[in-house]
């Protein structure tokens, strides 16, 4: 099942059942209004907006029309919990190599996890807003998971059955602000400004095989000013599945229905694929030739990043966005 | 204005509005079911709440009935953001020079503040459940804001304006877990569980003239196992005040209605005032002898936070908590 949420002057937009190929949509009004309300009492709502979905594939919907990925808002366009893991650990030992550190042996076993601001997220086509090139603007492409309940202490395994929908992350990124920031000792705040989602969340089974073990064995491609950058496998190499991540999230506390938990940039051994993210492409030239070249975006640049299925039609839709100054 | 939020089964509860001496309650059924309904549209309802306060305070409301924070969940039993700052100075540079470390000159310039998770907030009479004592259980006495909408950019003035209401807080810390999880450079995650909000959120006209700069200048008493052990002044030593607060988390987004911004725990220069925290009675030991002598909680501690008016009456009734280990 495919769902989305149109813009409609609410905070929470207006929930669609979009169909396999994201060609056509239905308004769930008959279910529900907004996303939250289904993840709240899933067991009930889902079934209902799944016979809508089979009926929408079938071209029988009554009042479907055609989708339109820049009506969207994130599919979630506020949730309770964000919550990015950086699951892909060739990313951060890449970026520490190139500054010279060691990444420490703990890090294949002990995820790494950041608390991410949820209350504003943008939609696929909605342009972001900055107030300085000079922050060192960056996106981000990542794979998420958005959970049912889950208990404290939950097992990986466990957690890994709370996956309710997938999507597609444009975690952008304030290169310039991170150095002093972390340096302060509390984590990620001003670095990261507000998330990116794709057009549409999906089911686990809309990818058939390619979920398995917990992680998206697919391809992840990134478009930067129209130049293909990246083409990276999301599978193999996340060091920690989904039920891993969700689980260290939940070691201390409940996690509630509607979270959001992120894999972090995909990043592949083989940089033959590209790049999920500029600051890796930076610690590639910098371990190749002592410093890098490529800058970071600029006012006006553009991101598109988008995932195919084994059958080679778009999974999430694209996330297509442009830098833009904020009006002074 | 004084606004909580009943228990009733469902995941937000029932919005009520409570008597300014917190006697008496009347539910907002025909203006608002829940707390985030009035934040997302501030101007048009809550007027409407302000008109059944003023009938309840009154005694004139004719389904009012008695009040009972027992049934309380947190007045917004889960948010859109939760986001602490850390603006009592003192605290921070004591904790540092108890292992021996300066506070950066920086920090009186640049607020501390981390992200924290908000998916599941505890009512203020709901047992704190622990899987483990030796995690280091430990209450952080607070006060927090909630907002309405911010702009990216805003300065601490125009931030400030955007407050809403004021709550009381228990920011639940996990001092054992603190080190090793600081020492990944990404923050608190496991280190900092579901925190507990007082009964009543209140309208900061409630505090009359000890609102004012942007800081609450109140005692803040905290209670443990029956002894206070902190009556400690919220107002002058609060170092960046909330409005700044706000719009060091605005820098780089737009903060949504309906956001938390907390003031981190509450600390005095003078020591005779005692603490809002165990971490900060360690800290001073250990300056003073050498080591801590005062242990964390254990199972089955209790701690109360209360902060009295002007008027020596409760302004947003205690937080009443017990120490509990998780069901195995």
């Amino acid at each position: 099942m495919k769902l989305a949420t149109y813009q409609d002057g609410s905070r929470d937009g207006q929930l669609l059942v979009v169909s396999r190929d994201l060609s056509r949509a239905h308004f769930a009004t008959g279910t529900a209004t907004r996303l939250q309300q289904v993840l709240d009492d899933w067991n009930f709502l889902s079934p209902q907006l799944e016979d809508l979905y089979a009926t929408l594939n079938d071209g029988k919907a009554r009042h479907a029309f055609d989708f339109d990925p820049r009506r969207c808002m994130a599919p979630l366009p506020r949730a309770l919990q964000w919550a990015d893991g950086s699951a892909f650990v060739n990313h951060v030992e890449l970026v520490r190599r190139a500054r010279g550190a060691e990444m420490p042996a703990s890090f294949r076993e002990d995820p790494l996890m950041y608390q991410g601001g949820s209350d504003d997220f943008l939609g696929p086509c909605d342009d972001a807003v900055f107030g300085s090139a000079d922050w060192g603007i960056d996106f981000e492409s990542e794979v998420a998971v958005v959970t049912g309940d889950v208990l404290m202490g939950a097992t990986p395994e466990t957690a890994l059955e709370s996956v309710r929908l997938l999507m597609l992350v444009n975690d952008w990124s304030l290169r310039n602000l991170i150095p002093a920031e972390l340096a302060k000792g509390f984590g990620f705040l001003q670095s990261k400004p507000a998330t990116a989602f794709g057009p549409v969340a999906v089911t686990p089974d809309e990818l058939g095989s390619a979920w398995r073990g917990g992680r998206v064995h697919l391809e992840l491609a990134s478009v930067w000013n129209g130049r293909r950058v990246g083409l990276c496998s999301a599978g193999e190499e996340m060091t920690f599945h989904f039920g891993q991540l969700i689980a260290h999230l939940a070691k201390t506390r409940r996690v509630r229905a509607g979270s959001i938990v992120g894999s972090g940039t995909v990043s592949n051994r083989d940089w033959s694929r590209g790049y999920s993210c500029i600051a890796e492409k930076r610690a590639i030239e910098t371990i190749e030739s002592g410093a890098p070249q490529t800058a970071f975006m600029q006012f006006g640049d553009t991101i598109r990043i988008e995932m195919n299925g084994d059958d080679g039609q778009s999974v999430f839709g694209a996330i297509e966005q442009r830098v833009v100054a904020r009006a002074a």
